[in-house]
Formats: structure tokens, C-alpha cells, sequence
């Protein structure tokens, strides 16, 4: 393995834990909020507290102070905080009535701690410092400073919050750290920290020239460019083929419907402050609910396709495909790079099947997620079990339509045997989910894959079909989609490559570098050869020097580059070199062909 | 050439003249048109007249009637009309002053000829039908009811059309007719409205399963069923191939803007009535402008694409292209079919270009439009020149920027040598307009493609390239759209093929009849390796009788079909029928996979 490869693939020999999921990193992190406050009270007085949880990966205090806090300041802080910590100070905790807590807040002139205890149930319990410092707080905590190792924390940024987190309360400072229990962990996360930006998708997206955002156009709304309109392409086209081998239909449908189409889907009623208002001439209009409104989901269009025909048993499963494009109406603050859009497409397929054929249909779509999954190597994900939150009023259709739709979904996950949890209050709010979360090189995890039952759409747009007793009968909708959203998986995908993608979807796949100008016919002509053979290729034609040449293929993170010079066309032959294998050496331009042609048949490397 | 095609192609033997295109027809029609109303007073007593002008195939007459007028009633009137011809009525021109005609008209007790006359210039003049019936009109007319021939004479068809085509006036009774010069001709006219009929796409796009509307969706929202889906994916990647080739870049822009990126293009202060209504929370975000809407065109976009970096004159000329679906608020009366639609695909590029590569590039274009339309054998068409009106304010820019942009035009079919005609006022509001004008096998016109040369956005938008003195220049941009729009091309093909799709476009290239069910195993066994050749083939699965499955293979004007009983099992081989050239034996299983891809590689017939 080549040197830029490894660099791609950071190692993950440490097992760092979420804070949930270690009863030592709650109370490592819970106490070093408390230090991290009591530091801050110390070196700057009149600063009120408010509160310090602790989150997966470290923690957070927020102080109401009248001047924002520098960089200058954290070091201060951390310096204090480490003064605090080697004096040894035991972590005590004493439980108080509401009242002796009130007085006790009152007389240290804390409000914010007034508001809390009010939302706080008996026993109260505070957590003490030694006798200097203490804070309302339920715990778990170290017995002693003495436990935390001051170079196993550090505090990584400050940020602007609101108490509450309601914009009309104060605003509020927000410091953030991170405490482990060795320095070995903490070098770990502060790498993996580093390599999440090096990996950053909106970075390495403008780096490498795959999209845009336009003030104009509006946020959340990507443009793509020629290279990201290869990549949409080469993972459509991708999909595509492997749908029609498994009997899948594509249709095409329009991107505004009459708002009555989302009536009868229950979409106005449910889901409405998802979508994009109503386009309409006045409020007149509007509030007659007149006009045409942006899909949010291609399912109401497809079982209109289904509907224009009275569908016989024969006809069934009917597979119907789209990569549909969806507007939802994000709040702009949510918006970030591809992972939050407010335009997306969506590779989405709605079966019609009989009740017989349901099992074995979300079999086989399975299926088909785990091998575009394993296509594409991402090899780390879960299953969740996505249901309703039968308290909430957020869904439609009856209980007995969600009962089977949720045993459908369990009985498939246990005939696959796959590993599996349940999400309760997950679920469409047409029915139940069966998601796939998957884990990156980071431990971080995103919503990929989603196979869906449905009961309640069938009914409410009164599906048929014509079954072999010749009685009319009620479908069941599968919705489906392996990708999810294609701007989210290029976003995924350009992060867990670093940007360097596999052959097939690299945007450019080979460049030709010149040692000089002589050799650009014979450049141009191995080009010609490469792109009538369906390759991606380049001439790198700036005129720069060699050095600079290779520099900017290995910065645009070309798989394969290859340096041309007398002897290649002397021998007919190019000198190869790849991201994946490095000098493969001089290879015969017929053989460098077919080589290229099968790697990219095969989603492998040259 | 078999029985089945031929009927596909109708014999244009006889040239049709339009109207316009000839004096006698102009008098004919005319003077018909008056026969008629003539005949309907005389039958209809109390029936108010209107006007009467001929159309480019007819006349039509629109009367004010108590009661409408039934089939039966134009088979009267017709009679009647045959009785006044046969009058040899001298048809006579005399000239009269306002107050005359005024008097005359007050004394027939005929308000809607008051009103007429109000808008006439002097010299009024009345043509008298012997001395029973006169009529305000200009003529020409034929000088003798003699000259009519009632046998070349044709009452079509009645509507209703409001006075002065205004909602809020009277509603007229409106009766179509058509004469001609010969029997032959009227003859030949009713053969193509027959055959019009036939074709019509709307019809064939149901009975062929390609494409339905729906209530809910909306009127001029098509929604694509697979089978129209496979059509829209093959010209799409048919085109796609041959930009690939001519150095096109693909890009992929959302179907929503902020309002403002279509206020600096020109769109919200030209084409605002063209557009979907703003999407906004309520009449306050509305009257402000805030929010967002559907695109009309894809410009503004792709010119962010190219905005998002400093381009260098070796950058250029730069040629993005995206099938784009735009939405066009069109009058829902106006919709019809696939030929006028509210969502519609167009197959849009942008050329950014040199003022040094303007006038190749436009010639590039030029060129891949007729080898688009030639591929298509649409070959009947004709290049309008579409320019500005100058006196309307419809326009955005300069003089200058027209007359460069107009004279860019001229130069290129010119040096084309292409037979052209220009059309003031049929320019785009950023520019002129090459639009190519299809005649279809029925003499109907339909617009396709169109190239565009634009010096107004560029500057609205203030695009630049580093020239190669190193100064900042303002390039030059074509807008081009082969196909014009995906879904009216679809609509044209339909017809233009009357529903036989040349192979390689055919949603069902081959079907497979067996005689019995023991020829199935073989018919999928052929199946599978067709459709591993990449070939759309089905087997008739039906359990019908071969002679049905026959008429059904027929009836859904499959390309290619094969009948496989036990001779051909036995000799691995298929009896192959095409609609193209019929009958054409038993050909080897191997043959016949390599005749088909052959023929769709080549875009020709099996």
C-alpha cells in the first residue's frame, strides 16, 4: 500500500467510547465541567453559571459574561483549571431540600440556578469542590480531582448560545472541552478531530470543483458542476443498472403537484412545516389552499402512475423507480454543505405488492441496499428499527395498518439474522422504517439506506388490484431507497474517501502529463484511444513544468496519472502510477486500456 | 415496403395550399363563409351574425343563437348553401359611406355589425349576395356563387367562442367549415384530418401507455410511465453522447431560485407573467419579494456555474449542459397533450464563448441541431431568423448588443447558404433567436430547436474572463436547445411515427410470441440473452392464443416480433417479423442478437 493511500485510511486501533457509552467518561467529563466553572467564576467574578452537560465526545459549560472569551482566555482557564486539579479536591455529594438549595442559590446571587431548581425534582442533590465551589447536578462524578489527568483535557472553542436555546433569552457563552482518561485518547480524538476537516466535505467539494453554492440561487440549494455531475451521474447510472436487473420500472415525475394531491396523502396534514410554501398570487389564494405546491416525497406521484390502470395480480410486484428530486423546507440556520439540503434527489423506488409477496419483496430490497452498500465499501452500519411513537399525534392510519407494517419489518430483520435496534418515534408518518446507520472512518454515523411499510397510503388513495379470485384487493406499498439522498451520499462519500474516489466514480480517472511538447501528440492520441474506450481522461495542457504537473494530479487526487516522455512513445507504452498501488511502471497503451476498461466494469482498482 | 408501414406514411401527392398561400382559396373561402350565413338567417331566423374570416384550412362564421346548433342543423344548412350556390348569385362589391352603412345595418336590427363598423376605416364596403344578403367584410371574393363548388364544400364542426373572444361578452355559436377549389382537395383535406386524428399523440400516448395526466398533480404536468421513460432516457442519452463528444460538460442545477436571481437576470421584470407564483408564507413576504420560485429557464443558473471562478480565456469556449425541467405558468386553456405543458424538460446548454470563437461555435451548433434532427429523420424544416420587435418594450439591453447579436445570426446562415425568413418580435427577451421549424408529414409547423446569441446576460451578471493580454473580458453566451423541449419533441415523434418508434427509440423493441407453453423455457432462454445484449425484448406471457398475441404485438406497434414454435426450438433460431420490412424468415438466435444491436447502434431498422 502506497503512502497516499494510507494517509486516506486513519488507523483505528483506538477505540475511543462516546460518553454514553462509559460510566468513567460521565463522571471524568461531568466533574471537568465543574472545574472548567469554578476556574472561570475564580478568574472572571460576576460571571454567572447556567449549565455543563456533558455530550458524546466531551462537554460543554454556558456563562452568561459580559465580554466574550478569547483564545487568550481558554488558556488561562485551562491553566487555572489545572491548578484546581492537582490540589486534590474530594468531589462531594450532599442532597438538600428545595428550600436549603434556594437559599443557598440566592445567597450566591446565581438566577440562572433559581430557574433550574424550579425544573428539578426531589432529592436535590449538589456536587461540591472541596468546600470552595459547588453546582446543582445529579452526577455521576470522580471521588476527587485527583482522578482527572490535566493532560487528558483540553477546551476546544467557545460559542454564541442562548439560554434555553430560545434566540429572545440572553445570550450566553459556550465553551467547549474534552476530557479522556488518558493522553492517548485525547491525541486520538484531537486526530480524529484534524481528520474530519482534512475530510470535510464542503472543503474538499470546492477543492476539487465538485459543486457550489449561489447567494442568488439560496441556501441549502447545490449546483453541481461538470466533475459533480459526473460523480450524480456515475452513481445513478450505477443503481440504475443494478434496478433493472432485479425488474424495476423507471418513471418520471414533476416537481410541483395542486396542494390536493398532498391533502389525499396526508402530507398537508402531517407534514406540512416541511414544505415549501404554496405558490400563490395572494393570501386569498393561499388560504383557499389554491395553487401548486414542491413535492416533498415522490410517493404521491408514483401511486398516481399505479392508478391510471386498474392492475391485475399479474402486474404485481410493480417496481417504480425515480431519482426524484424533493424540496423540504429546512430553517436556513440548519443548512450545511450537502448533508442538509433544502433540494435533493432522492433514489426512490415505491413497490406495489400483494400481501403474499410483501416478505419476500422487502427480502430482496434488502438485498439490494447491502450490495450497493458493499459496492460502494462502506462496509460499517447498523440496522435501525424506525417505529411509531404511539403517544404522538404525528401519524395517520389506524393502529392495527401500523402493527403489521412494524411486524413485517421485524420479521424481515430476523429471517436476515441482522443485528438490529428500534427507534421509537422514527418512523414516516405513513409508516414504519427499516434504516441503515452507517459508521464512518470516524465513528460517525449517518442515515443512509431506508426500506419503508406502508398500509396507510394504499388506503387513503384506494389502491387495487384485480387478484386471481377476481375480486379487487388492496396493494401494499414498499417505499424504498438505497441511497437515501444522492447529495447526502456524495457528501458521506467524499469524506470517507478523504476525496479520493474509486476508479469508476472518479470524475476524472486518468490525467496524461507531457515531460515536454513533442510528446503531446502521442498524448493526444492515447486520449483518444482512452476516451473511445469510455475513460475519463485528461492532457494536462498548462504548460507547467513536470514537478508542477504531477503536484496538481496528486492534488486534484487523479486515481491514475502517467508521465510521457521519449521512451513511452518510443515503446507505445505509458508509465503508470496510481492513488491505490503507486509506480506500476510502463505498461503498453493497449494494455493500459483494457486494464482501465476492467477495473472500472469491476468498481475496483487499476 | 410492407402494408404496415406504408399506411404510416401518408402520400403527399397533393400540395394543400394555406389560405394565405392562395388568392382563389381567399375568395373562395370568403364568399363560403357568407353562403353560409346567408343559409343560417335564412334558417335560423333572429340569428344575429358576426364575423366571418377564413382560417389557413377554412372559415368559421361565429352567430349569436338562441339555441345551439346540432349535427343535424349543419346537414340543413349545408343544403341550403348547396340551393343558394346553385342560384349562380352574383357576388357584388359596393362602397358605401359610415352613415349609410350605419343606417343599413340599424334597419337589419344586427348590434354586433354596429359595433364592427365602429372600428372599420372608410371606404366602408358591403359584398351583396344577388340582392338577399349583404355583409360589411373587405373580401376578395369570387365574382359568382358560380364559381363554388359545393361538392369541394365542408361543414365541419361547432364550438362555442365568446364575442370578441372575451369572457365577459355574449357567447357565440361558432361554426367551422372548409372549401376548397376541387373535390380532390377538399378530399385530401379530410384525409389528413383523418390521419391527424390517427396520429394525434394524446390518443396514441394512452393507448401506448406513455405518459398520463392526473387530477390531483394538476392540467400540463405529464407524468412519464416507464414506456415513456425509456423514450425520454434514450433521446436523453442519445443527445448526451453526442455533446460528450463535441466537448459538452454536464451540469445539475435546482428547479428554485430566490427571487432575486431572476430580478438581476431580467426574468421577474420580462418574463414575471410566464412564471409560477412566488413561493410565500403570506401577502407580506409576497409584496416584498422574499422567497422563492420555480425557473423558467435554466440560464441564471448555469451562469452561477460559470461565475464560480475567474475563467481564463483557455477555459473557454466553456459548454455546460443540463436536461433541465423548468415550469411556465401557461393559461391552463391553453394546455393540450404534450405539445404546451406547465413542466417540461428542455435539453439546455450555455456556450460561454470569445468574441474571436462566437461566430465557430454558433456554426458548431448549427451543426449538431441537423445531425440531432437527421438521426430523428425529421428532415422537412425551415430556419427562422426570430428578432426583436423594436418598438416593444419586451426587451432587455442595448442596440448595439441586438444589432451584434442579430448580425451574428445573419453571418451564420449565410455562410451556411441555409434558406431562412425572419420573424420580428419572436426573439427571446435577452436576445435573438435561430429556431428551426419542423413541417411534419401533414404540413403542420412545429418550432424545435433554437440557438441564441446573448450579449445581455453577460453583462447583467457581469461575467468576465481573463483575457489572453491578461486583461478582464466579457465573453459571449449561446443559448441552444436541440430538442427545444423534451416533452414537445416526444409529442411531435409520436405523431410524426403515427406510434412506430424506429428501433432504437421503441420503449419494447421485441416481443416473443410462443404457440404453446412448452416454448417458453427457449422464448426466456432468448430473452436473457437479448436483454444481455441490452435489448428491451418481452415474452408474451398472457396465456392468449397466438393469433391474439399477434394482434396485440400489432396493436402496441412493437418494432420486432418473433413467433417461436417447436421448428424454431429445435433450430435455435426465430422467425423474425419487423414492421419495417415484414416477413423476414427464420434467422439463428445468434444472427439475430447481432442484427439488433447492429441496427440500434446505427439507429436503424432491424
Amino acid at each position: 500500500m502506497s503512502a497516499a493511500q494510507s494517509s486516506d485510511q486513519p488507523s483505528q486501533n483506538i477505540y475511543l467510547p462516546k460518553t454514553s457509552e462509559s460510566e468513567q467518561l460521565k463522571k471524568i467529563r461531568h466533574t471537568t465541567s465543574h472545574v472548567m466553572a469554578m476556574a472561570v467564576q475564580k478568574l472572571f467574578p460576576g460571571t454567572q453559571v447556567t449549565i455543563g452537560p456533558w455530550i458524546e465526545s466531551g462537554f460543554y459549560y454556558d456563562f452568561d459574561s459580559p465580554t466574550p472569551f478569547t483564545e487568550q482566555d481558554l488558556k488561562a482557564i485551562k491553566k487555572e483549571m489545572v491548578k484546581i486539579i492537582k490540589r486534590k479536591l474530594p468531589v462531594i455529594r450532599e442532597e438538600v431540600s428545595r428550600a436549603e438549595a434556594q437559599q443557598r442559590i440566592e445567597a450566591l446571587q446565581e438566577p440562572y440556578k433559581l430557574e433550574i431548581l424550579a425544573d428539578l425534582k426531589e432529592p436535590i442533590t449538589l456536587y461540591h469542590l472541596g468546600d470552595e465551589w459547588w453546582d446543582l447536578c445529579a452526577g455521576p462524578h470522580v471521588e476527587s480531582t485527583a482522578e482527572l489527568n490535566p493532560k487528558a483535557i483540553e477546551l476546544e472553542s467557545v460559542a454564541g448560545a442562548y439560554w434555553r436555546g430560545d434566540e429572545t433569552k440572553a445570550q450566553l457563552q459556550r465553551i467547549y472541552g474534552t476530557a479522556w482518561e488518558t493522553p492517548e485518547q485525547l491525541a486520538e480524538h484531537k486526530r480524529r478531530k484534524e481528520e474530519a476537516l482534512r475530510r470535510d466535505h464542503r472543503k474538499l467539494g470546492k477543492e476539487l470543483g465538485l459543486f457550489i453554492f449561489s447567494d442568488l440561487v439560496g441556501p441549502g440549494l447545490p449546483l453541481w458542476t461538470p466533475k459533480g455531475t459526473v460523480l450524480r451521474s456515475q452513481l445513478e447510472d450505477f443503481l440504475k443498472q443494478e434496478q433493472i436487473k432485479r425488474g424495476y420500472l423507471g418513471v418520471t415525475t414533476p416537481h410541483i403537484a395542486r396542494v390536493d394531491l398532498f391533502k389525499t396523502s396526508g402530507h398537508w396534514q402531517k407534514y406540512q412545516e416541511d414544505m415549501f410554501p404554496l405558490m400563490s398570487e395572494n393570501d386569498a389564494d393561499r388560504n383557499s389552499e389554491q395553487g401548486f405546491v414542491m413535492k416533498p416525497m415522490n410517493c404521491p406521484f408514483h401511486i398516481q402512475i399505479y392508478k391510471s390502470e386498474l392492475r391485475s395480480y399479474r402486474d404485481l410486484p410493480m417496481r417504480l423507480a425515480e431519482f426524484g428530486t424533493v424540496y423540504r423546507y429546512e430553517q436556513s440556520g440548519e443548512l450545511g454543505g450537502l448533508t442538509r439540503v433544502r433540494g435533493f434527489t432522492v433514489d426512490d423506488s415505491h413497490l406495489f405488492v400483494t400481501p403474499d409477496q410483501l416478505d419476500d419483496e422487502f427480502l430482496k430490497v434488502v438485498d439490494l441496499i447491502l450490495s450497493v452498500f458493499d459496492k460502494l465499501q462502506l462496509q460499517n452500519f447498523k440496522a435501525r428499527l424506525s417505529f411509531r411513537d404511539p403517544a404522538s399525534d404525528k401519524y395517520i392510519g389506524s393502529d392495527t395498518a401500523w402493527e403489521k407494517a412494524e411486524n413485517a419489518i421485524r420479521r424481515a430483520v430476523e429471517a436476515l439474522g441482522m443485528e438490529h435496534f428500534e427507534g421509537i418515534g422514527e418512523a414516516a408518518f405513513y409508516g414504519p422504517k427499516l434504516d441503515f446507520i452507517f459508521q464512518d472512518v470516524l465513528d460517525r454515523e449517518w442515515q443512509l439506506g431506508t426500506v419503508q411499510v406502508d398500509y396507510n397510503l394504499p388506503e387513503r388513495f384506494d389502491l387495487e388490484f384485480m387478484g386471481e379470485d377476481g375480486n379487487r384487493q388492496r396493494p401494499i406499498m414498499i417505499h424504498r431507497a438505497p441511497f437515501g439522498s444522492l447529495e447526502r451520499l456524495i457528501g458521506i462519500l467524499i469524506e470517507q474517501y478523504a476525496g479520493v474516489f474509486p476508479l469508476w466514480l472518479a470524475p476524472e480517472q486518468l490525467r496524461l502529463l507531457t515531460v515536454g511538447d513533442d510528446h503531446m501528440p502521442f498524448a493526444h492520441k492515447v486520449a483518444a484511444d482512452l476516451q473511445a474506450a469510455g475513460v475519463r481522461v485528461m492532457v494536462d495542457q498548462s504548460g507547467d513544468r513536470l514537478g508542477k504537473k504531477i503536484r496538481n494530479a496528486e492534488k486534484a487526487k487523479i486515481p491514475v496519472m502517467s508521465v510521457i516522455g521519449d521512451q513511452e512513445v518510443e515503446a507505445n507504452s505509458l508509465n503508470i502510477r496510481t492513488r491505490a498501488a503507486g509506480e506500476l511502471g510502463v505498461i503498453s497503451v493497449t494494455e493500459v486500456v483494457e486494464r482501465v476498461k476492467g477495473a472500472i466494469a469491476n468498481y475496483g482498482d487499476f
